[in-house]
């Protein structure tokens, strides 16, 4: 039996002498690399901090004292050690475990992550909290991470409390995803490798003390400078250097491959993925290069998420005109708006979920201004293994309420490329949503066309011989699913293109000749794309019943994106089955067919 | 004649000689003097910059160089040194000058503002433009700017470039609107008063030339600093020191009283406002010390708006439960996620302009944990005076999309209090919004009761002895609109209460026995309280018309609000013109009263 089949739980882990430390850690990568190399699942980032994990968890008091994992990327080896080692076979699969910390799942997570740079604002919070009680909030964050202005802000406030039991670990292992930006981490660079006691940092000129760098894989260090950091009153930061993919060597030589990969061999590494159905990403990426090779006066802005939005050709082909600016959501967004008014056509590639943090920005700086910035809007709906946090389901309704604003939904491969088209040629601000999804086609159709602007267009004109009765109005590529369901019903389908400006008149031509609407949208049905056609359609005063179907006032979990789709109603049985429901309130739809 | 009135642009500003300019900014501030006290204004920052004005528009050739001012407070002098000092007598009014830099005002204003930390991202865009252009962007930002992370993600970035024809001129004067706050500010206060060449400061650490500080009111080395930045391929900071308020002394003594004054006596200074009516933010600031003293658990949190979202009085009785965490929204919300994660309540006091500041924290790190928080969202509806950068139009529909959400809307000073009591003892999040604007009464009743949870109440009925026509479905003060209206027409009113939860019983049963429903809210139409309203009718398949009035989708700009209001139909003439007109559509509604 393994040293580390007998912990479960960390104070167990306490009990063991410190010689066997090693050991422990030891068998925790050899258990990552089983277990992830089966699973998938964010596998870099985790290996790097195996001994951190086990020198935190051995000279703190968890739970009593906080963990507070920033983003949870390498939150394995502290689930692993919490009891939750029989639950990696799960990890990220529905009804399986999460793969970030929750609070829900442990009582050792004592915050729930995904986003960067919130670490060290929940940390002060706790600390805030805990003044009196004895105990200790360390938040642990990465050097990619404190790009993050919050992270930023919650130093500002740290450094200005006195005494606060608070340490912030700075995982410094030069990277982000793709490789850390920035002058902080040209500024972390020289600070490694040796003492700098003869220069104030960053850190102590926020006014907080600063330990190290130390070797984040030399547990004796750790737990000496940890001890010590429980016995300090003001609020410290302590660097310590690791590196990610630590013990595998396909992983220390290639993290970004290794930073999230789906189940790979351990002996052959990752298997290359054998073409087939492109994804939206991909289709997007095409076209960003396409478009730049016309139109010199495209910028391709990422926020840190190079490989994930496609961009690493159009960085190969046009170094000069892509920026990364690390996970600085907001900046990214403005400095687009700054780009914009010298005439430039900044191309902001971001996930749904991370446009949140630019809300203010998109609002005050782009909209208002109505300059245009083209939003390439990834990960626009379910996010799978990701989970709630990446959640892509609110885009829709926050940005159909801001002015000027105007948002298009793709419903496959070819409206894609069209869409962005489309964009490029408005003048004012545009975002194309898409998911994280294979388009239906494995080729890329590549072309000048342009859509009509605001309109959608009728895909299945249903009822020839007899009542129509039910129209589908799609958002997206859940177009595919109204037009499968539609066969059973003998239904009407319209692709309705854009969320807005909404095609009114398509839309009540549609409702004054059907019994029902049903639209569909991979998105928040409170306030999403279906609520724009009720708002109109109850403006009328049309007595036509509005089915919304979506993604339901809630935060969907982790899990394959097919089988949530499928979860939450969204294949044709379970499109077809909430009809017959809904329908069944006014006539009886299936009789007829 | 004055030498200012000869100056209507800054190249009549770059023919006088350098000996004239201290006469030319004595002028602007003679003339700011006597213009801001009799339109009221943001006085005391446009006080402190008089010279750097002067000196940066002589220095720098404006507009082909952008010059971007931080959140735009102190932009005054610059308006009057670009052809706009006639202009001032209308400043925030109607049709009149905005009170920020805007692009549609004047080519001079490279970029609209009024959210503070936007103009490093702005102008590293511009620059990043203007590369081979030969010319640059200046951003000017005030050090309480500077405690925004998205600051910090723009120096972060600049920075690492190591070309950029960028100057950053830090606009050092020790205050926000309150006192600046955090370790940075502490940082700043020990580089002023002498050159810190023993040691690198927090903006060389990010990779920036740093130049100062100098004395900001000293035309000369102003100049010959602004002349050395112009050779500079290098982005740099300039580090400028001056005083809020310089050169009245009653600003100069209290800069906070005099920031954005209304007019005043230049002579006795500020008129003390005399009692009448409480506005919704005195109830807040009434209810938080009320709450305290009865829950210990009570925190209360500001980014920078003591004085605005009234935490005065809540400071000085509770100075260990306040928390000004300066212009930092976005961790203004995780803290009050950590400090519920240990048990405390949290309050965050926020307008809603800027809540939009922390919607992924509030998505992420809030609702997604359901954690109780309290948002009391002030300034939710019209900006008055600080016009389209502040509009608080879309709180209720980027908020009720989010799951777990609470949004609650006070008619009156009473519904404020028991809605704030309601929210205090929800287990959730929760967010009362309230607009800048007084209440029905002088005086704050104040109650240990709480409301129904999600439950709205009728609070007119129509129609006893005839058809019940028309139903108004209140979300807010403009109820009282609505009451006024109602009486015109007979007319049913309903105060709504909560945005989400919505009432769907009582919604349902109103629409089924009335002929026309009207939703009234000082919030955007699109997507908003009405739209929730439309959704649920149009899911019903009710054929009742469903009349959404609030703020159009446009962003309203400056004025007075209860001019604004009724410029947009909001007052009772306007709404039942609108009624009036709907419903003419449907039957003739006024012949039958």
């Amino acid at each position: 039996m393994s040293l580390l089949d007998s912990i479960d739980s960390p104070s167990r882990l306490r009990g063991l002498g410190e010689s066997k430390l090693q050991r422990v850690a030891d068998e925790i990568r050899e258990f990552l690399l089983e277990s992830v190399s089966t699973t998938g699942g964010h596998f870099a980032s985790s290996l790097g901090v195996v001994e951190l994990t086990v020198a935190l968890h051995y000279a703190f008091d968890t739970p009593n004292d906080r963990l507070v994992w920033d983003v949870g990327h390498q939150s394995y080896p502290h689930k692993i050690l919490t009891g939750r080692k029989a639950g990696m076979a799960s990890v990220r699969k529905v009804g399986g475990m999460a793969g970030f910390p929750t609070r829900e799942e442990s009582p050792y997570d004592a915050f729930g992550v995904g986003h960067a740079g919130t670490s060290i604002s929940a940390a002060v919070g706790m600390a805030l909290a805990l003044r009196n009680r004895g105990a200790r909030a360390v938040a642990i964050i990465g050097d990619g991470a404190l790009s993050a202005g919050m992270a930023y802000e919650a130093l500002n406030h740290a450094g200005s409390c006195k005494e606060l039991p608070l340490t912030i670990i700075l995982n410094d292992n030069g990277m982000s995803i793709s490789p850390a930006v920035g002058s902080l981490n040209d500024h972390l660079q020289s600070l490694t490798g040796k003492w700098r006691d003869d220069e104030s940092s960053l850190f102590e000129a926020l006014g907080l003390d600063y330990v190290g760098p130390i070797d984040g894989h030399d547990i004796p260090t750790l737990l000496a400078v940890l001890r010590d950091a429980k016995t300090r009153t003001r609020p410290h930061v302590i660097h310590v250097v690791t590196q990610k993919g630590r013990g595998y060597e396909r992983a220390e030589l290639d993290p970004v491959a290794y930073h999230g990969p789906g189940p790979f061999d351990l002996v052959d590494g990752l298997i290359s993925s054998a073409g087939g159905k492109r994804t939206y990403s991909q289709v997007f990426g095409q076209w960003l290069c396409d478009s730049a090779a016309k139109d010199d006066r495209i910028i391709g802005i990422t926020p840190a998420m190079r490989e994930g939005s496609c961009l690493v050709e159009f960085e190969q082909r046009y170094p000069d005109r892509y920026i990364d600016v690390g996970i600085a959501e907001q900046h990214a967004v403005t400095v687009a708006a700054g780009l914009a008014t010298e005439g430039m056509r900044p191309v902001v590639a971001i996930y749904s979920t991370f446009l949140q943090r630019g809300y203010d920005q998109l609002i005050h700086d782009v909209a208002l201004q109505e300059l245009p910035v083209l939003f390439a809007v990834d990960r626009a709906g379910i996010a799978g293994g990701d989970g709630a946090t990446h959640l892509g389901a609110f885009d829709i309704a926050a940005l159909r309420c801001i002015p000027n604003m105007v948002v298009m939904t793709p419903s496959d491969e070819r409206e894609c490329y069209l869409m962005l088209n489309t964009a490029l040629a408005y003048p004012g601000p545009c975002a194309v949503r898409y998911p994280r999804a294979k388009t239906g086609s494995d080729v890329i159709g590549r072309t000048n066309e342009i859509l009509p602007f605001g309109k959608g267009i009728i895909r299945r004109s249903a009822g020839e011989h007899g009542d129509q009765r039910v129209a589908f109005l799609a958002f997206g590529p859940l177009l595919s699913v109204a037009m499968e369901a539609a066969q059973e019903i003998d239904a009407t389908v319209v692709d309705m293109r854009f969320a807005k400006p909404l095609d009114e008149d398509l839309l009540l031509t549609v409702a004054r000749s059907h019994d029902v609407i049903v639209t569909i949208e991979e998105g928040t049905v409170t306030g999403g794309a279906g609520a724009a056609c009720a708002e109109h359609i109850a403006a009328e005063g049309l007595a036509v019943p509005v089915l919304r179907v979506g993604l339901p006032d809630e935060f969907i979990r982790h899990g394959d994106r097919s089988r949530l789709l499928e979860l939450n109603g969204l294949d044709a049985a379970g499109v077809l089955e909430t009809v017959r429901v809904f329908t069944g309130r006014h006539f009886d739809l299936f009789d007829a067919v």
